[in-house]
């Protein structure tokens, strides 16, 4: 019999929660025989008409000092009080289970090392695309490969909106105002819509590809607030529809990330993921392409993640799993202004084309001349665009 | 330092060799710090020219009584002499590896139940999807769910064809010889476009997601020689494409298995998935859909896959990973009769969808009648069809 305790109980914790009691039986097979309940449930609030109210607790010693928990699933979200909650349960032998991942981008590193020397598991499957699995796919089964390259439709909100920017022409404030009425995006969108939640979920990703802490305030990051109607309208001449991405690359042990709108041609995988759905595009040297695409958010497909590291973590009692990355002395960042691309340009001015000699023109509305560009690096076009509008990057297949 | 065994150093195998020693040092990282090495390669071939010459041997025995080999990778491919030598190897308390498909379909349930007694691993993640990761996902990642369907594009030589002749309006038999001249076919095609590969891979899907032997002998199997040019064209105008599918349901413990070319509609993810791609859709009852898309053949991605089992197995030396089913004593197998599904039917006369009103037509040619069917069972559908043309399924979003 394993015990657990849930720190937060919202969304994704009543998720938990539900699934562990709902799916008893087949999560017992999976661990071998033995059965998971939760012991312990903390949160602030009340839940006066919860089908086992004796669960709830405000103070969380009750849990710390509980030698019978041995998983800890932390899904309060943000820093504080997570972290101090997180440590102390690792420092005291337990397991860690999170799906925050503004806590494992800062501390993920710090979290993980105490997790092995007391020879328990800090897992975070739930932090990168909800539910779909990928944090023990790019760990575990993909090991065999070196990665190379990782291509992220990363955060729901945002392409929902520019879903709804193609398929029906809006802008995107009315994009998002229907993101808003249907719940998918939160009435102070910032994380979401300048790309702040990408960032973070990339930063994870290159960490574990690379084996070395990528700190996520070093992933230059763009937001979507900036696409315009015409950027929609003239990528759908060029046969491509924009979409946020989450990019990272690894090249001799130096990464280079970022965040930022993309062109994506038609026929890329990456391309048909569309509404609240996310999909992770990994490129290995072994495996070649192979894609992770499913829900990305919501209550019970992030907690669906969250239970199967619990019951990893019940299959791991004592024995670590090795899932870790390092914090590196040097500087291993690759210059973003180093890296190639083709550039999607909407330029103010008709001359801006007649600096690029080898653009594809895609035509002109209401002032503005969109083109594309031969592929060349940010400094190059940077120097001679000057500012001339604005750009996209192009993904290439 | 872990010593494994390859048997069988043909593509697959010399790939595994290739991959353990090109990625040592992150393959290291990965177990914690445990190198992996082959010590013995097992074929009945010379291969003088090799690095290392002095790894080859011809006697079995040489690998099953080293007591240092804790990994034997089995990549021979058929039954005979796999399966002695992959009982004979755990027996000893060794791990094994394998991509044998067959194998595992035909003695998986006694492999892992040997395994599980001698607290080693038999793994198979190269068994199905080639590089993609499915196994573990299916047992690990989504452990927390109830599995609901699978529907599988897991063949990459007839997923070839059938999208030659979408693409290029080829019939059969000429996108057959294409493929047989890229090498994405063999000689003897009849494994592939008879479906008796996809019926082997759906068959382990349906066992590991349901908990019960579903031995593949039970899964009726049509491959895809039947369709022609026309189907391709009427299902184009019906905007779907026709896949080979392996599809599986698991309804209140009860297993619908089945391999048969789908007619799939546009905006489906599988509808995407061309050329030698894979791609897996599961829905479980908490995650909802899921995918996983990639390269489900080839040296190196396979070799890939069976290198990321090596790493499992070196990671849990004597700790069984409960990836098991059990053979059921009773008959859990759904009548593929009772199923329902649209249909889309190629009748040899005009009167044929007279029979059925609700009806959708398609259209006509050289003597051949296109319709859609509305939804009903297999065994209505039949008995009203009465053999007048053909037929395929309509998956439904």
């Amino acid at each position: 019999m394993i015990k657990a305790a849930i720190l937060g109980y919202g969304v994704v914790g009543s998720g938990v929660y539900e699934i562990i009691h709902k799916n008893e039986k087949s999560i017992s097979r999976k661990t071998g025989g033995k059965t998971i309940t939760v012991k312990h449930i903390l949160d602030l609030r009340d839940f006066p008409d919860h089908e086992q109210p004796e669960l709830f607790t405000k103070n969380y010693e009750d849990i710390l000092h509980d030698p019978e928990v041995s998983i800890v699933v932390e899904v309060m979200g943000g820093l504080k009080p997570a972290y101090e909650y997180s440590k102390a349960a690792l420092l005291a032998g337990k397991n860690v289970i999170t799906s925050n991942k503004e806590l494992v981008a800062e501390h993920g590193t710090e979290l993980m090392a105490i997790a092995k020397e007391h020879d328990v598991n800090y897992l975070f499957e739930a932090s990168v695309g909800g539910g779909i699995p990928i944090i023990r796919p790019l760990n575990q089964c993909l090991a065999a490969n070196e990665i190379e390259e990782i291509y992220g439709i990363l955060n729901g909100t945002t392409n929902y909106i520019l879903t709804k920017m193609v398929a029906e022409g809006a802008d995107f404030d009315g994009a998002l105002s229907e993101a808003q009425r249907l719940g998918y995006a939160e009435r102070n969108p910032e994380a979401d819509v300048e790309g702040y939640d990408a960032c973070r979920k990339i930063a994870i990703l290159a960490s574990l590809a690379s084996g070395k802490y990528v700190n996520w305030r070093n992933v230059p990051t763009e937001g979507i607030t900036k696409i315009t109607r015409s950027d929609v309208a003239f990528a759908e001449k060029y046969h491509a529809v924009i979409k946020l991405v989450g990019a990272a690359k690894i090249v001799d042990g130096e990464v280079y990330c970022r965040v930022s709108p993309m062109v994506i041609p038609a026929g890329h995988q990456l391309s048909e993921v569309n509404d609240v759905f996310n999909a992770i595009l990994v490129k290995g040297d072994s495996i070649g392409d192979v894609m992770f695409y499913g829900r990305g958010a919501g209550k019970l497909p992030t907690a669906s993640a969250v239970v199967a590291d619990v019951i990893d973590a019940a299959k791991h009692i004592h024995i670590n799993k090795f899932i870790t990355w390092k914090e590196a002395k040097e500087d291993f960042m690759i210059d973003p202004e180093t890296v190639t691309s083709r550039y999607f340009v909407r330029a103010n001015s008709e001359g801006v084309m007649d600096s690029f000699p080898n653009a594809e023109s895609l035509g002109n509305e209401n002032g503005e001349w969109f083109f594309v560009t031969e592929e060349m690096t940010e400094a190059e076009f940077k120097k001679v665009f000057a500012d001339r509008g604005a750009f996209i990057r192009v993904l290439e297949a």
